[in-house]
């Protein structure tokens, strides 16, 4: 069982406004309205996939309770432990057809709920009951006010099994020395996280601050992946059209369930960059046809770094 | 006792933004979270006016439960009808401050919830009870999809007593028909109802369509009102500086109050004007300070078409 923990869910609502304009009253023709936050995406992805999941994490007020009818109307089993602050809300602003507008999407965010410490403690004892059995754990996503800086290394601590971390800034950094097994920032966050711009040595960095391999999401060049079997790189044969919204939480369901399934890492970054770009194909977050998976894991490229350098200099 | 109907009742959100752009990822700094839709706002005003007041209309899921509670937390009392769908939610991204940005703000307005037969036919058993000993009944704002679009015309022949209606276009045009006393209608509103763009021509013709008395508001200019005791305009010696939101369901509240405790016209409207003034200078829409009432009514000026002719020729 993965168990996925999202401490700053939220209610994503998307909005469908034909030519938005800023300064008027603007009518909203179609509103989608759906439970968010990177882990409960992740759960989302990986119980589409048919893998025994659970997502937990912190909730609370009206929308932290449409965040948990959500998951349950997805069929999503969640176990999420409830703040007396109301979670937060995103709403997402898009042209007339929300299935093609990730890119030009105008998206404004609330800020997480205030956390107090019995609610924090309450939810760190569910979690260690919640994680006994896991075979993995997924820790996504950023921080709500009240949660301590370094949650993410505590909960690694607590964790029985392996971790995959995806997450920014001070909580990456300071997670990191929690020792997970695999943290997935894309090139920005990894930026943030080690204080150097440059990928190979921000893996390098990461690792050395406690990651067991280092999973740098490109976008449409794939992965750049530091791990115990050396650095890989997979990418698509060439980029798919769509949205990449939600890519990243496909990316890392992938890994967790590779982790969990004792895949090989050439294999589990095969199936993270094929799930991602089935995602980048899927209009909404947490959503996949797993039926183009097989047509895109067989377009997946993978090459030590020393194969493509040595490519590079052909 | 005043009953105020909401039929398209809304959970009012405003988001404090600083420097918004459209198509990038916009960090809200603070959310205020209120009920709103006209009836609601102008129960609010009227129970910080110490009248008795009952707010009703229809409400449903998430956000129509956060609507009654909110009421319920300012005091308001409040009987809402119960719908399958969920109310609509209204986001509206200010800038930094939130209390001197009516002008600029950008609105975000979900369409409202699609009302079933039933559900409307509910509501209407529940409206004759709560009116049957109503001084006045104040029917405002819009109609979600379902409900009859001349409801306001019916709802307006089942009330006991005066009804002062506040909406626009269909809902405003059918509505006069049910001879409601008084409609409010500002310049637009009249023209689409009426079809002429000639204020004065516009309350003849609403008035011929069976409203009793017609109370356009004009903004800074005031009002211009045609009465049973003639045509009467009253304005503020000067505009007041402050947010626009607001200050028509305040007008709408004086004229109500005015009917329950029979004013004279012309003291009905000066009060009128007085009090949307007086919410022109408070941040939110439903709170205004009384406080600052004596001072504004005693700067209203009250004149006939005729007087104002005249001076118009000086």
């Amino acid at each position: 069982m993965i168990v996925t923990v999202t401490l700053n869910a939220a209610l994503d609502d998307t909005y469908e406004v034909a030519d938005a304009r800023f300064g008027e009253v603007n009518r909203v023709a179609a509103v989608y309205r759906r439970p968010g936050g990177k882990g409960v995406n992740v759960a989302r992805v990986l119980h589409g996939l048919g893998h025994e999941v659970v997502a937990t994490g912190l909730a609370g007020g009206a929308a932290g309770r449409q965040i948990v009818e959500g998951l349950a109307s997805f069929g999503v089993p969640a176990s999420f432990s409830p703040v007396a602050a109301e979670s937060r809300r995103t709403v997402t602003v898009v042209g007339r057809d929300a299935t093609t507008s990730g890119g030009d999407a105008t998206m404004f965010c609330e800020p997480g709920p205030t956390v107090t410490v019995p609610e924090w403690n309450t939810f760190v004892g569910r979690y260690e009951a919640l994680t006994r059995d896991a075979a993995v754990v997924v820790l996504s996503g950023s921080l709500p006010p009240g949660v301590p800086p370094d949650a993410y290394a505590a909960l690694t601590r607590l964790a029985p099994g392996p971790v995959v971390l995806d997450a920014d800034g001070e909580a990456l950094r300071l997670g990191a020395a929690g020792r997970p097994d695999v943290v997935k920032p894309n090139a920005g966050e990894l930026a943030r996280a080690s204080g150097t711009g440059d990928t190979a040595a921000g893996i390098r960095a990461l690792r050395a601050a406690g990651a067991g391999a280092v999973v740098v999401s490109l976008g449409p060049d794939g992965v750049l992946a530091g791990t115990p079997d050396g650095v890989l790189r997979a990418a698509l044969d060439r980029p798919v059209p769509g949205n990449p919204t939600g890519a990243g939480d496909a990316l890392v369901a992938a890994l967790a369930a590779g982790l969990a399934g004792g895949l090989p890492w050439p294999e589990r970054l095969r199936r993270a960059v094929a799930l991602a770009a089935c995602a980048v194909r899927s209009p909404v977050a947490g959503e996949i046809d797993a039926g183009r998976l097989p047509a895109l894991l067989s377009r997946v490229t993978l090459r030590t770094e020393e194969d493509h350098a040595a490519r590079a200099h052909d």
